[in-house]
């Protein structure tokens, strides 16, 4: 693919990550030689909605590219940018998120700075490793805890049963303590934050009923084995996120059994009752089992997640001290009809977690576009799947079968990609997210709402599915089970319980250690934590991209096919080429361009230097040309 | 182009215009023959930010259609929606306003139905003629007004100044009761609505410095000349809307004087002051004569916007008794940094009209991207350049030169576009407004902001130029003057008197005459007014499309070239076409495809017959596939 001239947010080309109101920053572009003789270069912005100009000035070469610099000043928490250049033939190219484009491009794609609502130190750096904790991992502790009614026991080895009632009652009784038996397999992992799904006390397997947010479940240890994990966590460097349903509580809990059928009661207004007599109310998409939380009411705000005596502030502060909540069902919290509360709802949220430790996590689960409650007033980031889930499984798949009449709520199934579709619709749907809050989004192959990847996936092709969530902007995030190797055709199949059995079995310790050494490479790596992003080639069977730091940068090759290309100079400076992974070679010619071959399919990395950057200025003064 | 599935939210397509939320809904999709076998359509919705589908079923053919239906239930305020079809070889491909694709679109490209805030009842039947109340006619009574210090009184045949002080203060003393002089003109035109600009006493010929909101200036003839203009309007069957500052006053106004070294005032709080001695205050774009309004005041929205007593109410009751309002600067009202409050403004103002009078139209300046406000909550419609009147520009305009250096506000100058790209542009600016807010959109060549569209004009164009105006959805707008010709190089030089003793010249009075043919055709046309929108052809020289209604078609074509290009069936019945305007010839052959041919430049529409539309049921019961 033709070079063209290339601006990312990442620290490369903006001069901070995390501006104030007011704040002067400097951008860059860099334009390939041999683009054509530009004339002007400016950005515009769009401050309280109205256009404002910028003049950029060339201030140097390096490397094949020339740098052009502005300063701007940012008005807006959500700051939109674009470069416009001015050929001197007359052409226009404007340069958004969207890519390049002679015609005007829409707001919704700039570029964008986040002001305010800063993710804390470690985001850039997190690899997250999901459990769910009845599956994962059973203490002898376990053995003498009382059955609840709803429960179904089985035994580790029990197949999980799609059907209700097993379905959401068989009850394997992994507990947090048997989390902690675990870590010395977490930690070799490399993993530095462990998220897990719900641990309230609930009436279902997976929790998301919570029937208090007041206690951890005693079936799983209760408080204090959840102190116990919360330490050894810590005490290794990892972190811990919890698990929040902003959206709805399980019908079991004590604000709803106090103000169902009972309008008058202190909880009254928690909920979306339809009739006098509190009988009927709004629900999750109707399941009864999980009644609507209605965040007019001031009380609910108070108690769930404004202020430090909420249950968000609870579990932040000691003896627990989490770092992080994922919240679910985010993109519907607050969200009824004619009714928009989400925004409140976040905003408070997030404050009342910045009050009490502001060194954490907030993501949001959003399993479609999420790119309108992804502007980075409130969600560091999300758990969303089109940008990179379901683009991965469309192209890195197997032949659809009747199995995946299901797809990721696609009532339609799942469809086939080729890699440039997968690079599509990677490209459109991060298209409208800032930078920031697109390093924030998760990158999971599947998770416990998902079919397991390895079931679908098509031979040799889980190096690249991996590879790709340890490189590409964003957290990657391993579903506990995925290093064994573990299939579900569904998000109930894939609740599978670890085989540790099977640990060392060669298939399996294989696998664990493809993903020890792709986590390694992703967590040794500035530019892979935090470089810029640049396409270099997209074909039918094929991506290569560079991630890009002064410090170094990372080229990376997938593809279902064998591989024979060449990358024009000045695409990347490979000359000093170390490879890092996968069965590939690379040769530079002496006029800089590039040649990689491989037998398909692949993944390799190889780190490169870093960009050279042009003496900047940090002293330029912002000037709006006009407005 | 190939012939693809068609939608559009047309009435032609989509059971009613004006659901209520929880009504449901008939959507249909059309499949053209030779298509490839369909397997299965599905309705894709997002109600509450989470998917539901919903089954559709062939429901017949007709036309070489395939027509399918699904209905669903409208769930939010505006409902996006979008097809999704499954083909037999397994492909995947999905239709919203951004066209089919193959991957998944992103929710902001939806079909989108509005729930509420029905637009008035004469909306789709609008035409504007613009007026600029100081250039357009002088009354005797003008010659005996006092001229205010601010003024420089100026004769009916001076150039305009395109710098200060003339540029704000040349006075040619155009009136109200000029404008009823000249109501033989208006009607003769056409035209169904005048809009005016502000009529306010100001500091300025333009009056977007209000002094007052509470009466209109004396020297346009004062409250009596407004209802005498209005009454005499009425008469004609003519209705009129007036422009409001929601975003600024004047700094001479009575609330910005009372507020100013005044923290203690009653207006203390309506503005933006920067210090305690209320001296410093924030202003449009930085311009002291333009005080910002701070919207949190509620004293200030009680007495502009909020209720019976307010001056938005004001004016719309009798005896003035205004059809609509346009506000000025509506993309800015009550944003500043880290606020926004527009959300608020607009839905208070417009509530307040429709509880004085829902028959109004409220149309919200937006002059640049501005779909995130036209989501149909409030403003009807918008001011807007960038869909149409900038790509209109770029394509039809002659080779730019250094006047064109400033281009609506795009400091780097006027591109050139073909007609490819004025199709591209029109389809990205308007694929995230809902069809019933892209219906109530302006089609202005040029405005009192602009450069006049004749100043720029190609050879040929002005036919193309103004009957697109007329044909595409939306509201066709006139800037009075441009029906004798005028110039004017921006947006202060294209205030010009209007040359009333050069309204019998030929030039002058051709001109005329072309835009009472098109604005009659537009008039006349069901399908013009509230048809379906379909493209037939695009190359670098050409458009084709066609506007659709059970009752008739339009076929319409424009094109800067020679024209000789065929329609494959089914692609419209044009059996017994009907020639409109312009000189092209259209041939149907015996398997039902079109050829049309002309010399360029040309601008030819025909009337076609309505779309055949199978039986459609009424009664059918929405049913969510799933969630």
């Amino acid at each position: 693919m033709p070079l063209t001239p290339h601006h990312d947010s990442s620290p490369l080309h903006v001069s901070t990550q995390h501006p104030s109101l007011g704040d002067q920053v400097q951008v860059r572009l860099r334009v390939p030689d041999g683009y054509g003789p530009v004339a002007r270069v400016s950005v515009r912005s769009n401050p309280d909605h109205e256009p404002a100009w910028w003049e950029a000035e060339l201030i140097g070469s390096a490397g094949g590219w020339d740098w052009w610099e502005a300063t701007i000043t940012v008005a807006n928490p959500r700051h939109g940018y674009r470069w416009h250049l001015v050929l001197e033939d007359g052409t226009h190219v404007a340069i958004g998120q969207g890519g390049p484009t002679t015609l005007e491009p829409l707001d919704g794609f700039d570029f964008a700075l986040v002001a305010g609502n800063e993710p804390p130190s470690w985001m850039n750096d997190a690899v997250l490793y999901q459990i769910f904790p009845d599956r994962f991992a059973r203490s002898e502790a376990a053995d003498d805890r009382p059955v609840p009614d709803w429960a179904i026991p089985v035994s580790w080895d029990t197949p999980v049963d799609p059907d209700a009632p097993g379905r959401s009652g068989q009850l394997y009784g992994g507990d947090l303590d048997g989390i902690v038996e675990r870590l010395d397999h977490i930690e070799s992992l490399g993993v530095s934050v462990v998220y897990h799904t719900p641990i309230f006390p609930a009436e279902s397997n997976h929790r998301y009923d919570a029937s208090s947010f007041e206690l951890i479940d005693p079936l799983l240890g209760g408080d204090e084995a959840y102190v116990r994990l919360i330490e050894a966590l810590h005490a290794r460097g990892i972190r811990i996120m919890g698990d929040l349903t902003s959206n709805h509580s399980g019908s079991a809990h004590e604000w709803f059994r106090a103000a169902y059928e009972h309008p008058g009661a202190p909880e009254g207004d928690f909920y979306y009752f339809l009739d006098a007599e509190h009988t009927r109310y709004e629900s999750w998409l109707g399941v009864p089992s999980l009644p609507k939380f209605d965040w007019s009411s001031h009380e609910l705000r108070r108690r769930f997640i404004e202020g430090p005596d909420s249950v968000v502030a609870k579990w932040l502060k000691p003896p627990y001290g989490i770092d992080g909540w994922r919240i679910d069902v985010a993109n519907m919290t607050g969200r009824l009809g004619a009714i928009d509360l989400n925004t409140d709802v976040r905003r408070i949220l997030r404050q009342t977690m910045v009050e009490t430790n502001p060194d954490t996590l907030l993501l949001g689960e959003s399993t479609n576009d999420a790119a309108s409650d992804l502007q980075g007033d409130a969600w560091h980031g999300g758990m969303t799947y089109p940008s990179f889930t379901r683009g991965l499984w469309a192209w890195l798949g197997d032949a659809p079968t009747a199995k995946d009449d299901w797809f990721f709520g696609i009532p339609a199934g799942r469809p086939r990609y080729t890699a440039r579709e997968f690079a599509e619709q990677l490209e459109r749907f991060t298209g409208q997210i800032p930078w920031r809050v697109r390093a924030g989004c998760m990158l999971p192959l599947d998770t416990h709402d998902t079919a397991r990847f390895a079931t679908i996936a098509a031979e040799g092709t889980i190096p690249l599915a991996v590879g790709l969530s340890m490189t590409l902007p964003g957290i990657p995030v391993v579903f506990a089970g995925d290093e064994f190797g573990l299939t579900g055709v569904d998000g109930e199949m894939s609740r599978t319980p670890i085989p540790w059995n099977r640990i060392d079995e060669p298939e399996v310790a294989s696998r664990i250690d493809l993903y020890r050494q792709l986590i390694g490479l992703r967590r040794a790596s500035v530019a892979l934590r935090e470089g810029g992003f640049r396409w270099l080639h997209v074909d039918d069977d094929t991506i290569v991209f560079v991630r890009e730091s002064e410090a170094e940068s990372v080229l990376v090759l997938a593809s279902r096919g064998d591989v024979d290309l060449g990358l024009a100079a000045p695409a990347v400076d490979a000359t000093d080429a170390e490879a890092l992974f996968g069965e590939a070679t690379l040769a530079v010619a002496d006029d800089g361009s590039v040649d990689i071959a491989a037998d398909g399919p692949v993944f390799a990395m190889w780190r490169l230097a870093g960009v050279a950057v042009p003496v900047v200025s940090k002293t330029a003064t912002a000037k709006a040309v006009i407005r």
